[in-house]
């Protein structure tokens, strides 16, 4: 009920503003045995960290993750997994000026009011900064899941530009993280130019799921379908989530939607079925723009950076199904 | 994490399948010294009800609650409140031909593979008949709420069709539930044309609600939108929830986004902020085509009865939030 | 949070009040494919139920229960399992004349005070016949556990009587179900006079659960004697539970502790080690003496037939517990 | 699920092992505007700590809480509280030697069996020192309280001395916490005595609740007396929990028990009534003994230093149903 734990058998605990000392999370029901080490978090990391290509905000974070308990002599030992992260970039002088401002578009003045009183230093929590501990957490939840299973995130539109190959060798060789390699660039040159604007783009990821445990979700409440789609949604840019073949279903007469099971996306009845499980996004644009963009602290495109977090979200809601759904067909 | 639950402060639990002999739910959580009785179940339950016009499903459903717990005198007690419904329309024979068939597009064979066993008489517990619990639950929901809520769902688009008018006080005056008069009729002959061909269609609702609460919602999990995410994904046909401007985000650029609140569909930092929610969700083409379509058990377009067990699940989300909400700021 | 539910992969949600029409409750998260029938709830239904002999409440309850749900062709199916028992022995009348009285040690002017309204028809959900719902629940957690598992209560003091042999197949032999037959004919002396003196009297009972499975519990929140004792206290006339050697730990020394692995209970770390697991609890009397007491409709010693729904709770323990536990280490 | 969260809407997380580098808590659920800082936990954590006295361990750990998050000028935010403890007192290589050794009556061939792995550094995780957290957790639950209510424990029995005297003023100025000061002189002694024995003993608390909330628990499951249960439980060396006249129920008549308000410890129906609450746990001598106790690691009485994590479980629970109920009730 308190909110700032996500799952259920595997369940996640984050803290920690963005202007804090450090932020972290508690991992708690990893089974033991999983070898782990703060080197796992590394890759994903980067891959969230801004300042990582010119298409994403210029500000640096060095994210440095210590894990505190739960692992002896390089495995887990069942016990809750602390991870903590310093805050090495604190600029509280920085934010002195926004003391009595409420930017448009941000949640300040929602806080304001929901908590009766403001920290004017930005977001805090909403920060994106956040989202580091959930990076953390989906590493050693992918550790938990089958070793064939693979998520692959990638950008699949920003603003007018739409992927129509697939190559994923070519994902993490452009910024935008698109992998159509021609589209790529031209989505990176129009972000360019956005940024040289004060200006900033959403977008659209797709998130695939290559050989997903079937079995995992529930009939009712709990589908799977909802479970990722409160589990993406909390990710604070993201708009609208869909599954297969989502809003086109909107004008899709029956006939054509059953010959294709690319269109169930992996989940029929809620449940998974085997097949991949296909998953879209919707990513807002960016509400730090003009002047505060221009401090060249704020995301042009934030899309890129967001498709680590998304992973990292979606291997938390398949871990814990999976863990689930051991406990009933044992 | 048993999955026929939903909620925490108001939590329903529903139980029942299809063909078996009730139905119901039980709802936990409702504050005492509400006045209710069985009626006030009657106005939603018949805008769910098979049958209600041509463009849906001929099945029959009589759909007679009775409260079994939780009031005395009108009001009620504080105390769980338990609702069925018993299930007139059993032909366990109708299913008999099923018990070695899989239909495309259905759950049964993923059941099959997460339960060990079969239950061939059709989708059970994933039937849309399940949906009766949430809609009466959803009407003790709405009287926790304050009363000047509204909660309005609308068909905005079913196949080629799309309403560009607003007109509240037609939604419940066309068949098809679309606020557009004129785009109400094309979309109910192309309905028709459909259902004579044994074929099916999806389509898009909105839904507003007029007069939400501010500071429903949290800020990292559990926010509001992820609330209403997974509440809405739990509806069978639900390919795609989205709020605000949506999927048109992934176009949009940063001086736009901002200039426009309704973009924020009344959200801010996953909180609501007052103004009006705006809210889609993208239904599939019923699966049930064909010859099985012929026999006329199935909807050719169950968009309009999808929307008040949407607003039920909206309803439910709120009340919950509602409840929190007032734990925290008393 | 709300609060008529209990257990986590196992979850009970009962209603129902007392002098209600029925009462009842949902099974979630039974696992498919074990065999159930209304059958199977009727031994421990008959050994809950009033009026089962001259030590007890002469009130007649009738509990016949239905299975509205979760179960076909003989066999659950996953889905959730509703039962209910309709209340034959309604008597509004004879509550009228407590519409304006509290009566003293019990709750109904704490109820009022809770709720801000009063049914002065009895404590409603506060009376024992809720627990009608729990010994259903019971025999279904019992049919997840393993095979060779018992849980066996018993009594082992009323007022000035304590037990001194264990024979257990004695126990359902003699009404204040004492595993010592000679001091059995004492306790239900001793309580035939209390009857007739419109008094009542509480008692310890001993609950052993042979055979149970290791590795059940959590070593920190959740451990096994937690859920045990939030069980085993969640019955309303339990004034104490303690496991192993329990409360005479306070003056033992360390020495002798660990000298006897009875002292712990069948759990080390809050962990169950295998060994039997030895639990106890007390009962207060009755609050119902005096004129209410001569009426008949109260028990004057309610030991023995808290016995049975003690036996639930831990089962229904042991079975979430059961289940959780596959899930960590299939 | 995940088992090491304890609470609903505060809820707390903790985690570390004892021989790991830190310890600490998230605190989540905490209402915004309470002034906090770290000097707020010191005066618990002294009653905590081994060493504070001739009478118990004379291992020494020094607990320097930092606060990570949660905390902005001073008051809470609302957000997720973090505090963390180093570990400065590890020594690993004193446990070198336990890495074939499963100590009796301690739980380590219980973890080893239920974790698949053995951490042979000691109880780790079931280490007293996690307890720091609770304390800790315990002062933010007692700041959501209202101003004038008090949780007061004291040591009623160690071994064969029982206090009869109940001075409140003198619980804190002898080693043993006890309320009758003649008798405390005693106790101390007996300690001493065992501790030269290289021997231990168990005991007896009470914990007292001076001005409650009246209304909190709830009817069914998750009554008060339920819940502090579980709390107290969840202590390791708290082999029993009563409330009220507790354990003496069992020979009690009924119209003994009505008679003396006391006899209801504070609660009718599993609702606080606003009377003082009146609980008692019993304790487990250490196991810990013999040549292990001889090199001065282990407590002789550890009685004294359970009474602050106690009363922080008592803490705990009544604040996370006092912002309960006022959802209900607002």
């Amino acid at each position: 009920m308190a909110s700032n734990s996500f799952g259920n058998l595997l369940r996640i605990t984050t803290f920690g503003e963005s202007h804090g000392t450090a932020l972290g999370v508690i991992i708690d029901g990893c089974p033991a045995g999983i070898a782990l080490s703060e080197k796992d978090f590394l890759p994903d990391l980067a891959r969230r960290r801004p300042g990582q290509s010119a298409v994403t905000t210029a500000r640096k974070e060095e994210d440095a993750p210590t894990i505190l308990s739960g692992v002896f002599e390089g495995k887990t030992t069942g016990m809750p997994i602390a991870v903590t992260v310093q805050n090495t970039n604190q600029k509280p002088e920085a934010y002195e000026k926004l003391r009595s401002d409420h930017r448009v578009g941000h949640a300040d003045a929602t806080f304001a009011s929901k908590y009766g009183h403001r920290d004017h230093r930005g977001g805090g929590r909403q920060s994106g900064r956040e989202t580091v501990a959930r990076v953390i957490a989906g590493c050693i939840a992918k550790k938990i899941l089958p070793k064939n299973l693979r998520i692959i995130g990638h950008t699949v539109q920003i603003g007018p530009f739409h992927a129509t190959a697939f190559k994923p060798e070519t994902i993490e060789k452009n910024p935008v993280r698109c992998a159509d390699p021609a589209i790529a660039k031209k989505m990176e040159e129009y972000v360019l130019k956005l940024k040289s604007e004060a200006n900033s783009v959403g977008g659209l990821i797709e998130i695939c799921v290559k050989n997903p445990p079937k079995d995992l979700g529930d009939p009712v409440f709990g589908k799977l379908k909802s479970r990722l789609a409160d589990a993406l949604m909390a990710i604070g840019a993201v708009t609208g989530v869909s599954y297969g073949a989502g809003f086109r279903t909107a004008e899709m007469e029956g006939q054509d939607y059953v010959k294709d099971p690319e269109n169930f996306g992996g989940m029929l009845g809620g449940i998974s079925t085997g097949d991949d499980l296909i998953l879209n996004i919707s990513i807002k644009p960016a509400s730090s723009i003009g002047q505060v963009a221009k401090e060249g602290r704020h995301d042009p495109c934030i899309v890129p950076r967001v498709i680590p977090v998304a992973e990292a979200m979606v291997a938390l809601v398949l871990a814990d199904c999976y863990l689930l759904q051991r406990a009933y067909r044992s």
